[in-house]
């Protein structure tokens, strides 16, 4: 009997992380990190695990999205849609009903990403092998058939793609044993969230030094006077040789941005993190000019390829980061990384929040190994919250993402942090805190 | 004792459009045209009703997402809300934790924007006025502080909006005068739809320049053949002198959009609508500069304002397209207003669907009157399917929209079709046709 999706449960978890503020900056004082959770399950009893990372409030209108979405799942036959992710992303995306609700963007984008990441989860799984090794044993051709080029042919065509794929094929070997012996390169935004007072940044700025990552990331955008100090303080603990990025998070316009980040060129910012609007390409272009040598980084909210396409075109941004869940899922991620490639733009995946760190490693690992064969300038962001409730979390050793080796996309949430961080019964939530 | 918002009814009401294939595209063959319909009552027995018009499937995500921001307007003092709606929109639009599933896009931007725009209602039924002769009444002052200017400013400011207002000031009253005498200038889609037959088109375009308008539009981009043979038929019916807009609504990529318009070139098409990803600002950009002097328009999927600004700081479009419950509501429209009136491009709103006709005609006549003081090169879209479900219904007479009377912003539905039309058990759904 043909095997089929018998199952997609979908589930509100939230973990109550605005109690101590960690994940605390300038637009998301309290943010509770939450995910729409996702458990695909087939006639055979295999499961695909999936999330949409949210920040509390509305992640029931997450899980209503992925709800309506699953219906599209439930019942498709498991060889065919784990040979063929894309085409169920293109169905979801596409569907010309649903489709005026983004199209592409916001709640219902997301959903198709927990979906179709879930899909690449129970595809990689039965392959045996992680995500990010199974992405790279796919031959050149069914890479790039797993992209939509619709909107894209403009800034990169089929032909493109598989040249630049099948190009990377020199050094694979090498740089695959590299990266299992080595990890791949790590920064921590544990020590500048901002929320900790100065005595607990300087503490954790020392601390990151002395775990061996190169580059840390403070939020700013709060009060200007508080930057400077902080920034200061951070720039002491850390000596001159360690990078410092900052991250506004969308606080400022275009010319609060340029203004505000003159007054803390003196402490060398590494990058600059979303200084506006995630959709502004224009505005980051103007930003960057104005502030160059500074890097301008952005991607966390760009909510498809078109966006991330336009940010290349526009040489809007030195730093492309992408993230596992704002998109489409795991083949508009890799539309994202051959469009980044291409223009030759570093990409440094936004992480932390609820297993956002988990599922970004491989595509950052796959991109090495299979893409644009580089680590310059390339870190995956690292927070050290949360990783115990997932039965694959990362491990990460002297400033380095340790290649992970379970199948699969390591979405999986252990079943007792599920029924104990379940939004509104779960024991966590029903004590009357929130 | 204070007027307060007492319930805020939230319903998913859906047209079986579908049937018939009325509103059909290349993007959307089959589309039910729906809504979240949004009906706030207060202590006092006071109504504001608001909507978010869907195509469909996915309904009920926005319906859970308006239900989900409703509890940030329930409760609150009417007087406050009706006197600052602006004040409301920003709390919808920036909560912390809704925000990241947007941003400012998408399904909780336009559940923002339902009930931002059920406020308006509310606020200009109890001023006694249509909500476009509302709005011409607000000061200046008054007006420039209901539009966040945050990510605007590179663009527009607080002083040059203000500018703006205050100089549109001269010539008002011959404006309204002439308004309520002669109405706006319309077009209609009503004999375009890509599902209706040769036969059909001819008639229909016949019956719109015997109706008295200037300019019908025209669905393409399903098959090159197909669409050179309907633009021969329809520019034969209508002679030489109407206009005649295409839509391809977002059927192609940048290339293709060049290469397919060039086929049809020879008709000359008045515009060309939504020839690529709505997000895509620079496309837009070069597909205007290959296509010169055939226009390009875009706006009905243009999530935000940011995106508005995009495209005219580009020279993307010739044409703004707003739309009355894409973004957050009127508050967002003004600016996107204010900002088509600085660079000097004519707004043409996008309608049909349900209820948009009746809404954002309030939007284009207060612009007329008060922001833009032009009607050159502007007409706001006219489709004649479910007005009579309204209480105050548009009324077109020699291709012209009258300007409508009653108080308030004419969302409101008959309360018998909110009944029949109730999904999914409603008598129109619970037959089985579904």
């Amino acid at each position: 009997m043909t095997e089929r999706v018998s199952s997609v449960d979908v589930h509100d978890i939230r973990f109550p992380t605005s109690r101590d503020r960690d994940g605390s900056d300038a637009m998301n004082p309290f943010p509770d990190y939450s995910a729409a959770y996702i458990v695909l399950r087939t006639t055979a009893g295999a499961e695909g695990h999936g999330l949409v990372f949210t920040v509390g409030r509305g992640t029931e209108i997450q899980v209503a999205a992925v709800r309506s979405l699953a219906s599209m799942v439930l019942g498709q036959p498991v060889a065919e849609l784990v040979a063929d992710p894309g085409a169920l992303a293109r169905r979801l995306v596409g569907d010309s009903q649903i489709r005026w609700l983004g199209p592409e963007k916001g709640v219902v984008h997301m959903a198709a990403g927990g979906l179709v990441n879930a899909v690449w989860d129970l595809a990689a799984r039965r392959a045996g092998k992680p995500l990010w090794k199974h992405l790279a044993d796919l031959s050149p051709e069914q890479l790039v058939a797993q992209i939509d080029f619709r909107y894209l042919r403009d800034a990169l065509t089929e032909d493109e793609a598989l040249d630049l794929v099948t190009r990377a094929a020199d050094g694979r070997a090498e740089r695959e044993r590299l990266l299992r012996a080595e990890g791949y390169p790590a920064y921590t935004t544990t020590p500048g969230w901002l929320g900790y007072d100065d005595e607990k940044l300087a503490r954790l700025c020392v601390e990151a030094v002395e775990s061996g990552f190169e580059l840390i990331k403070l939020k700013v955008g709060g009060d200007l006077a508080d930057d400077v100090r902080r920034m200061d303080i951070a720039r002491r603990a850390v000596g001159p040789k360690i990078g410092i990025a900052v991250d506004a998070n969308q606080v400022w316009g275009v010319p609060d941005a340029i203004a505000w980040m003159r007054e803390l060129r003196a402490f060398n910012p590494y990058w600059i993190e979303e200084p506006t609007s995630p959709d502004d390409v224009l505005g980051h272009a103007a930003i960057r000019a104005a502030l160059a040598p500074i890097r301008v980084a952005t991607g966390e909210h760009t909510h498809n390829a078109v966006m991330f396409k336009q940010l290349l075109q526009a040489g809007a941004v030195d730093v492309v980061q992408i993230d596992a869940c704002r998109v489409g899922g795991v083949n508009e991620n890799l539309a994202i990384l051959l469009l980044a490639a291409k223009f030759g733009v570093p990409v440094c995946p936004h992480a932390g929040g609820v297993g956002l760190c988990e599922m970004v490693r491989h595509l950052a690992m796959f991109d090495f190994v299979a893409v644009s064969g580089s680590l310059d300038n390339r870190y995956i962001e690292y927070v050290d919250h949360l990783h115990e409730h997932f039965v694959d979390p990362v491990r990460v050793q002297r400033g380095r993402y340790l290649a992970p080796t379970a199948p699969g996309m390591s979405a999986e949430l252990h079943p007792a942090s599920r029924d104990a961080y379940r939004f509104p019964d779960g024991p966590e939530w029903a004590d009357g805190q929130r």
